[in-house]
């Protein structure tokens, strides 16, 4: 329904934004690169799109090349326009959110242009930033309550107690430990495995695994 | 975080396309244009964005030209990337969906090219446009349930009725009218007036308003 014909429409610039998350040392974190050699300016992992790729592909593909990480779980989260800082026009920002377990990163060679920041301790951001960021985030809260996505930062096997750690952080609240695992074993999205883990003088717990790995569903 | 300098990157058309819904005839309706004077081809009001304009205005001010609807409630759905018919690269669509109480429509100049839809009566549609009516209905469902997104469905004052039947229509399910009266009131989010509506020769049913009219609130 637009009197201009597509083909003579001014063209504009669109990138994606990628907001990777991860939990380590009690924290939710996030991975920014260096924009300058000063490191004093950061940057979502991230690229412009061309006339070639999709939007999940651009993402991902941005994301192996600035961080060498992939094979994680991707979501998008929002469009942003934001003026661009170099010309007068507009950049299309199309923000994406992705998760991966911590233990996953350890086989990565260290790029030394990237960095993990806990969300408390986020270097300077512009406003675009911190807002992307701030959506990304009430996202993530908001999905946890309704879907299996915090089984996305879970390694292959895992004790309800990291589990629980991961819900607990991500909400900053502390859970009950009985009606938390009555909840999640309810729901048959982990089942338990014969191993168990040993933790300093306590007594083993065992792992637990998901059902459906690399799958995210909506629960009702 | 990208290496190709911005200006030198290959550049797309950007366009905003809007699911705008009305509730009429005990059905959930949604509004399109045609896209050929055959009248066999239908498009979402919507537009190519300029340089100078940004998403949300760039849809209103399509939404306005394509419609002559004006002053409603509209959110971001959701982007999508198609390959675009004409050439062989692609159009980045953002999607929006907007809300209108039926009666705000009787004002308007009939417009000879636009058609409410019945969502069961659809006519055909490419698998795009379908995809996006979907996220559209979907988006819709699940934030009745955890906002006051119903509301822009309804008239400056309502009975408890009307607003039970929108909900009932969006959800497809017959609700008991106890608890939804119950629910409904304890929320405070619409007030009682002191107008009663008539309707045939049942009791007269009181008339209620929004006590935040023009705001959609989040419920927890």
């Amino acid at each position: 329904m637009d009197p201009i014909p597509p083909a003579k429409v001014a063209p504009l610039r669109v990138t994606t934004d990628v907001v990777i998350f991860t939990i380590n040392d009690h924290q939710l974190q996030l991975l920014l690169g260096r924009q300058n050699e000063e490191g004093d300016a950061w940057a979502f992992p991230g690229g412009f799109m061309g006339p070639d790729q999709d939007l999940q592909s651009c993402a991902l593909e941005a994301l192996a090349r600035d961080t060498g990480i992939s094979g994680v779980y991707l979501e998008q989260l929002y469009t942003f326009d934001w003026p661009a800082p170099d010309r007068g026009d507009r950049v299309i920002h199309v923000a994406f959110y992705a998760l991966t377990p911590w233990d996953r990163l350890q086989d990565l060679p260290r790029d030394a242009n990237t960095q993990w920041f806990p969300m408390g301790q986020l270097p300077a951001l512009s406003r675009e930033q911190a807002t992307v960021v701030e959506t990304a985030q009430q996202r993530l809260v908001a999905k946890l309550d309704y879907s299996t996505i915090a089984y996305e930062f879970m390694s292959e096997s895992f004790t309800l107690s990291q589990l629980q750690a991961v819900y607990e952080i991500i909400r900053r609240e502390k859970l009950d430990k009985r009606n938390f695992r009555k909840q999640v074993l309810g729901l048959h999205h982990i089942e338990a495995t014969d191993k168990f883990r040993r933790n300093g003088s306590h007594r083993p717990a065992r792992l637990y695994r998901k059902t459906h790995p690399g799958q995210v569903t909506i629960i009702k």
